[in-house]
C-alpha cells in the first residue's frame, strides 16, 4: 500500500515526515485532514492531533513517533545501540527547541521582542549556561562534532537525525536568517546543506508538494 | 562496568529509568550531580541537563533517550514495527501529560485553582476534545485498551510504554488521589498495579533506593 500523511496543508509537525520519505526515495499520498473528526474519532486520532501516518505496519500518531518509525523500518537509525543513542539524544533535542519555537510563533507571534530573547536564550553561543530548558544550538552543534561523521549529524550516515536538524534550522533560518545561523553554527548549517542536496530531497524541495504554508497561523 | 544514573537525589526524570533497571534486575549506582559542572561540561552533560547514564554502550543524556536505550538492549520495546511504534506513541503521549504535570508544580505551585484547571483539561474523560495540547488520560486509557493485552500496556510483554504509565499515574495519583484516578481510568489503574507487582520494582518501592522527595521544589 502507499503510505499515507493525514494533514493540514501546512509544513508544521508533519514536514520531517515528508523530508524522510522522500529521502530514501518512498511515494507517498497527502490527506487533508477533516479537523471535527481529529477532534473526535480516536480511533484514527489517537491524540485528538494530527499527523497522522499509515502504512502496511501502523496507524500511527505522533510526529517524532511517525518518524521514528521511518527510521526504523528504513535504516535511518544507524548502527548498534550507540548510535540509536545518539540519534535519540539529537531528536530529543530538537524537541525541545521545536516546543520553544512553536511558543514564539504560536503564543508570541514572532514578535521581535520575543524573537531578540529567543536569541538570547536558545542561540548565542555564550548563553549555554542559562535557563533555557535544555534548548538552545550550540547543544546541537556540540553533539554533532562529537558523534558525526562525513557531514551527517550521527555515525557516516543520513540518519532521522539529519533529517530533524534540517527541518529545525531551516524554520530558524527564516525567522533569523541564512547568514546569521550559518556564522553561529557552521557545522549545522552544514549538515542541513548536505541533506537539501539528497536528489530525492532536492526534487521535493523545487516540487508544488512543498508547501508554501510554514505554520498554521501564517507565521514562520 | 556497572550502570551509573547521575541525578539529583529525587525521584523526578530519573524515576523511570531507575524502574525500569529494577524491573529487570539490573543492579545500578546512583552518582550524585554536581550543578556547576552539569551546567558547563558539554562532553558529560550535552544539554546542560541531567539524568545523565553511562554503560558499556554510552554516555546518554535525555530521559526518554535513556529509557529507550534500556528498552533496546533490554527487550522492553515490543515486538515488531508495529509494537516498537505503538510503545513510542505511548511515550510520547505521556511525555506530553509530563510537561503539563511539571508546569502544575513548577510554574503553578501545585495550587488548587491550577489542580482543578488541569483536572478539567487533562483527566475528565468528558473533556478530550477541548484544547489540551495532546495531554489527556483518556488518550493513554483509549491505546492501552487498543494495543495491550494480559494487562500490559502494548502486546503481551513488559514494555517501557508500562514504566512511564507506572511513573505518571503514580504522580498523578498523589496530586490527585489514587480512588479518583483509578474511577476514572481503571485500565490505565491496573497497568499500574501490574508494574507495581514486578519483583524488582517491588523490592524497589519498599527500599531506600526510592528516594522520598518527588520533585526537585518539595511539591507532589
Amino acid at each position: 500500500m502507499t503510505p499515507t500523511v493525514f494533514y493540514f496543508p501546512i509544513r508544521g509537525r508533519a514536514e520531517p515526515i515528508r523530508l524522510a520519505l522522500v529521502a530514501m526515495g518512498i511515494e507517498y499520498e497527502e490527506q487533508a485532514v477533516d479537523y471535527g473528526e481529529m477532534k473526535s474519532a480516536l480511533e484514527k486520532y489517537p491524540f485528538a492531533q494530527c499527523p497522522r501516518f499509515v502504512d502496511e505496519d501502523g496507524d500511527i500518531s505522533q510526529s517524532n513517533t511517525i518518524l521514528r518509525h521511518i527510521g526504523r523500518k528504513h535504516g535511518l537509525y544507524g548502527k548498534g545501540l550507540k548510535e540509536a543513542a545518539e540519534i535519540d539524544m539529537l531528536a530529543d533535542g530538537v524537541e525541545d527547541i521545536k516546543r520553544k519555537y512553536l511558543s514564539l510563533i504560536y503564543t508570541d507571534q514572532l514578535a521581535e521582542e520575543a524573537k531578540a530573547a529567543y536569541w538570547t536564550a536558545h542561540f548565542d553561543p555564550a548563553t549555554t549556561g542559562g535557563r533555557n530548558g535544555g534548548a538552545h544550538f550550540a547543544y546541537l552543534s556540540h553533539l554533532v562534532a562529537k558523534c558525526g561523521s562525513g557531514g551527517w549529524a550521527v555515525g557516516g550516515a543520513l540518519s532521522i537525525a539529519d533529517i530533524l536538524l534540517f527541518d529545525i534550522v531551516d524554520v530558524h533560518q527564516r525567522a533569523f536568517g541564512e547568514d546569521k545561523f550559518a556564522a553561529a553554527y557552521p557545522n549545522l548549517a552544514a549538515v542541513y546543506k548536505q541533506v537539501e542536496a539528497i536528489p530525492g530531497v532536492k526534487a521535493y524541495l523545487e516540487s508544488p508538494g512543498r508547501m508554501a504554508k510554514v505554520n498554521g497561523n501564517g507565521l514562520g
